[in-house]
């Protein structure tokens, strides 16, 4: 083996200088080199500008030579690729897969048992690249102690960014220059359920950025599998990031087997704002559907059990203060507090409403015992996953949904102790498909128990992915609360629709919420790996509707609401209010029942991340466009042209817009609704109030629909 | 509540002289004080000698005021209990638990909302403490960091000891005073899978001592639930032991939420060494059957693929090395290496073995895939419990020993990756008992997974608690191999018949071994917690038997392995030898054919640690005496009166004992087998050889047979 190896180096050495590789469209050039000490570094140009600068690239292992240095090139490979694939659900029925690529297998003097391959593809919109441990007999163990890549900027760009954590993504954005970044918790740290944040120049991928002459980068990762997740550690002096991966318990990164590859580096550049938001880049570096049959899995829309205690409407607790272990007998006798809203006859109340309203799904949250003292005990044993409370009748409501044709979403809060979730994820996954349950929603709030390590270290990221798996394997559809941030792996396991990791609508309800333009940002950064359950829908905007004392309120207006269900894409969308809030507004809640939550097309319009957006999207398999736009805190018009509709083809356009006295602040819910007959030749004026939004839906119109509208 | 506190203190706050509790036989005197600060102390004495001087007592907890200073008396109460009970099984038929208590409820100056009991039970072979923690609504959840409880010892005793440590349990025992304990783990390192040594003046319990005015003291723990194992840390100077937690990944020592209580400490103590091995102190202060009905469990005797793999005559991995993981389908094309003992036609054998002899049980060890790399790899995935190897047929295998009325035992090595396996056990279990298993043997090597966390820790505490409480719901027996030292949990968990938890026999297959005197330490040290798991009867001593090259062997006679039945007692035997080695002694064979596994009685006739042992058991609900004496590498002559015998009654004793000529480093297989009429008031010489041993049984004779024998 060793002289094969050595045979091989001589014929395949190769010289120093630079391979370089570009998009199919010429516009992006990438370039790999290893320096006069066989370190690597890459660097990719845009339009002949500089986005990244030579940066390096290694390995550092713990116990073994790292793969940083004394590098000679052993084989150099390139190839193109052009197809085009069908996604199970998404943004559009077809994804183009367009790229080339070069492979480049290394080999580093003195050491003779091993290799490492970096695969750089360049797509239109960006690139990839990957470091791969080949298989190798003599090389099978490793520990991951550092990770070296680097992204070195051209300049002090503007950045949207988060702080980096091992711990939560859940914080607000801030927009502020590289130079300017300063990523301490500060004041979201009491908002926190666990946070551990790296250091005051660290900040979390996806993230965003916008040069001074207008070119829009994002870097993040796919396929975020058996490693831990990346944040960036910024040198300020070289306008640098650098690679840090999460922690295990005892500092090591990852424990790997060859084969292995570590997730894509990703870094999707244009000129357009609006083709960030459309790159299918972070997709097509994933792995295709690896769950088989994929006939059972719906994109939906559902209500649920679930804001009414956010506004403290209802508690998800059925007593108040207890100190009960889950074994214990006090179970069976708890004194309720009359406020638990997971009851049977309020859980038919959702149904019933669901039915009404052509809903297919009702998620229950609160329904099993321990919500008593759940939050921030660091405790192995909270829920079970299979006990209810007493007042929650699971085989009664079992049969009143299926009546009704309707599905309830099963609720697994996990309170961060996974070990003990995932021993009872057997039990808990035959007990929903005993009782008709077909999809969960899973939380992990507060510090992760095994104790030491991080919602987004390599342990947890396997487990998100062990629950994906488990989940398909019982034709469970999975919404992931508080995992580590999505890269695409929905394209591997379809089953799972969405993911909350990031700070979603709910914080409006009990913190200093969400200003005007964090949806504005979202989809630039979080929604890059995959679709966010956001939980739009919010129509009682001022919480002080449920209680004059409480000063929280979602930072919108009711019209805003709507357009988020384009602006924030994902396969499963939440109508989170109340039903007796949308029942006072049913001629708005009309466009919730009307939007579709899968796409044959979609087409970002306009964009500028932290301030507006606009999108239209053709609902799967129909003839109907929908189009959200949204904006920051500023009013602003936006002029839409519907180039997207068909041709000579007449559409109504239902308008949900704000008021013209709309505004976040003082006049949230004033909305108004329009209807007029488009075509693609029109160009429509959109009028957003502060923090407001418009949403259309758009059908074709038969000649006696526009005569009566006459 | 704080009221009603103040008041309560007001009420019952005491003075600060000693409280003092005598055993029920008055030879132990307990004293309980709290000094000008506050701080609680011990100290015990027996016979009016000092056997623990004033010792500390507290726990320091994190982040909140520690339980170690500034106490008064809130209440303290005596109380005494007599009472008996009978073991699911047992070294005898029934139990007497007969103890003063003192419960001592202490409050803490300026700290009203919580306090802590110190409960001291007073038996006549020695004393138990412990801490409890009341529920307290203000006071739930909290952290231990440290427990300051000392031993501080009257004098530089002898001690046998093994080096504290956090992972394993499985070292040779040393024997020396105090001041020379020197806990390296030195020569013993490169055998243990995993070690996390403590100090050099670190040692484990069960601690066995020796006073220079032969007074045995005993050390150790019972009912280790929920909280990490006790080591002890020596400060020479003083003759002081103090608690050294196990850690956690964060050097936490436990979580706990009120009510809480810490295990037993237990001090046993006698001036008699039989007294030591006699103890059922332990067992007594652990809480009674857990698991409801105990029919389906057997104490019993099995054989088993196991010790062929570990003399090299055969392997557990079906192929040679591979480096596949656990999903790859390699597994399905392995090449096989022709030495794979878990095979269809090799398990028959065993079977047909076991049903020829009379032993219900056979062990497969190596039958499912993963075998090839699982050892050392620090790796999550690598076995799934439930994949057999191409040539072991679990249907064929179930449908053959059923008909022979033979039951297999199933193995589950978890190579330490206990995420993996808590994930596993369900579908585990329901593979086990569809196919007819109603015995595991669980297995712990190597470091383990959740990384950081230790063998002995709080977190795998509770693991090994969960297998018996999910292995019990199964109606499943369990053997654990390479958990934490026993502390007589098997009384609460009867299917829990025994463990490994020490250096067991295997150790003569591949190390240095075990020297002579090892077992003469292990019932003083090791089974002070409960039953171990040996696995003796090594006939086949030498093992260039299977190998010229082999230099390793068992250091013991033939006759020696024989008498182990009796004193190494467990509820579940392994003739661990293969049975081609059985049958070329069938004779010899013949003794553990016999010999029972549960008794009706037990009387420890002669003893001293580390010197020699003689014991004689009453079978089960049988009229049957069975013997077993063993030496260290000294022979002996040992005179055992058998006075345990019925009066009057003549027994038939079939003697097994070393030849003349026996010794266990030259001629270790030599024995020779004698019958002879005896009754009560005889006494028998025993001619133990060097590293010897001698095995008895008596049956109640007719006058037939001893006519007969003449």
């Amino acid at each position: 083996m060793k002289k094969i190896l050595l045979a091989f180096f001589l014929i395949f050495i190769c010289s120093i200088h630079a391979q370089t590789l570009l998009s199919p469209n010429g516009n992006l050039s990438l370039s790999f080199t290893l320096n006069a000490d066989g370190k690597p570094f890459y660097q990719l140009s845009y339009k002949e500008r500089a986005i990244i600068k030579p940066s390096a690239l290694g390995i550092v292992l713990k116990d073994a030579s790292s793969y940083d240095q004394n590098f000679v090139i052993a084989n150099s490979q390139t190839k193109t690729v052009d197809e085009s694939w069908n996604p199970v659900w998404g943004e559009v029925k077809t994804i183009r897969n367009n790229y080339n690529e070069l492979r480049v297998t290394l080999a580093q003097k003195n050491i003779s048992e091993r290799t490492l391959i970096l695969t750089f593809r360049v797509f239109n919109d960006g690139i990839g690249f990957r470091y791969e441990f080949p298989s190798s007999h003599a090389f099978q163990y490793f520990i991951v102690a550092d990770e070296l890549t680097e992204f070195k900027m051209a300049g002090n760009h503007k950045a949207f960014w988060i702080p980096g954590d091992f711990d939560t993504n859940e914080y607000e954005y801030t927009t502020s220059t590289l130079n300017e970044i300063n990523a301490t918790t500060g004041k979201y740290a009491a908002e926190l359920s666990a946070h551990a944040p790296i250091s005051v120049s660290a900040v979390q991928t996806p993230l965003m950025m916008k040069t001074a002459d207008s070119i829009y980068i994002n870097i993040h990762e796919a396929a975020l599998v058996n490693y831990p997740a990346m944040n960036l550690i910024l040198n300020k002096e070289t306008a640098t990031f650098r690679a840090a991966l999460v922690d295990d318990p005892l500092e090591n990164k990852a424990y790997l087997q060859t084969p292995a590859k570590t997730p894509w580096r990703t870094i999707v550049v244009s000129d357009r704002a609006v083709d960030i938001l459309a790159s299918k880049l972070i997709l097509n570096l994933n792995e295709p559907n690896a769950i088989g049959n994929t006939d059972w899995i719906k994109p939906q829309k559902y209500v649920g059990i679930w804001w009414e205690m956010h506004v403290g409407y209802g508690t998800w607790n059925f007593a108040d203060t207890t100190n009960l272990k889950l074994k214990d007998p006090g179970w069976n006798n708890l004194k309720p507090n009359g406020k638990h809203s997971a009851n049977t006859a309020r859980v038919k109340r959702y149904i019933d409403f669901a039915a009404e309203h052509g809903f297919p799904g009702v998620l229950v949250e609160g329904w099993d015992i321990g919500w008593e003292d759940w939050w921030g005990k660091w405790k192995e044993e909270v829920f079970d996953f299979v006990t209810p409370y007493p007042d929650f009748n699971v085989q009664e409501l079992h049969r009143y949904a299926a009546s009704k044709n309707i599905k309830l979403i099963m609720h697994h809060e996990t309170s961060a102790s996974v070990t003990n979730y995932e021993r009872r994820m057997d039990e808990a996954y035959r007990f929903m498909k005993e009782n008709g349950y077909d999809a969960v929603k899973t939380g992990y709030v507060g510090r992760i128990i095994p104790r030491g390590e991080h919602h987004d270290g390599q342990w947890m990221v396997n487990h998100y992915v062990r629950v994906a798996e488990k989940t398909a394997a019982n034709k469970i559809m999975l919404n992931a609360h508080e995992p580590v941030r999505p890269t695409g792996l929905h394209r591997t396991y379809p089953n799972w629709l969405a993911c909350e990791a990031a700070r979603g609508n709910e914080y409006n309800a009990w913190s200093i919420g969400n200003v005007p333009e964090h949806e504005t940002i979202l989809p630039f950064t979080r929604l890059m790996g995959g679709p966010m359950d956001y939980t739009p829908g919010i129509f009682q905007i001022k919480l002080n509707y449920y209680d004059p004392n409480k000063k929280e309120r979602v930072h919108t207006t009711l019209a805003k609401q709507l357009a988020l269900y384009l602006t924030m894409y994902s396969p499963l969308q939440m109508a989170a209010d109340l039903p007796e809030n949308y029942e006072k507004h049913l001629d708005a809640f009309q466009f919730i029942k009307d939007v579709a939550v899968d796409w044959d097309d979609s087409k970002y319009l306009l964009a500028e991340p932290g301030d507006f957006i606009a999108v239209a999207r053709k609902a799967k398999g129909k003839e109907d466009w929908f189009l959200g736009a949204i904006t920051d805190e500023n009013a602003r018009t936006l002029n839409v042209p519907l180039s997207f509709l068909d041709d000579n083809t007449d559409y109504i356009a239902t308008i949900y817009a704000d008021a013209p006295d709309a505004d976040w602040d003082k006049n949230p819910m004033a909305y108004v609704i329009s209807k007029r007959v488009v075509s693609s030749e029109a160009t429509l004026k959109l009028l957003l109030a502060s923090g407001g939004g418009t949403a259309i839906s758009f059908k074709k119109a038969t000649q006696e629909e526009i005569e009566n509208m006459k």
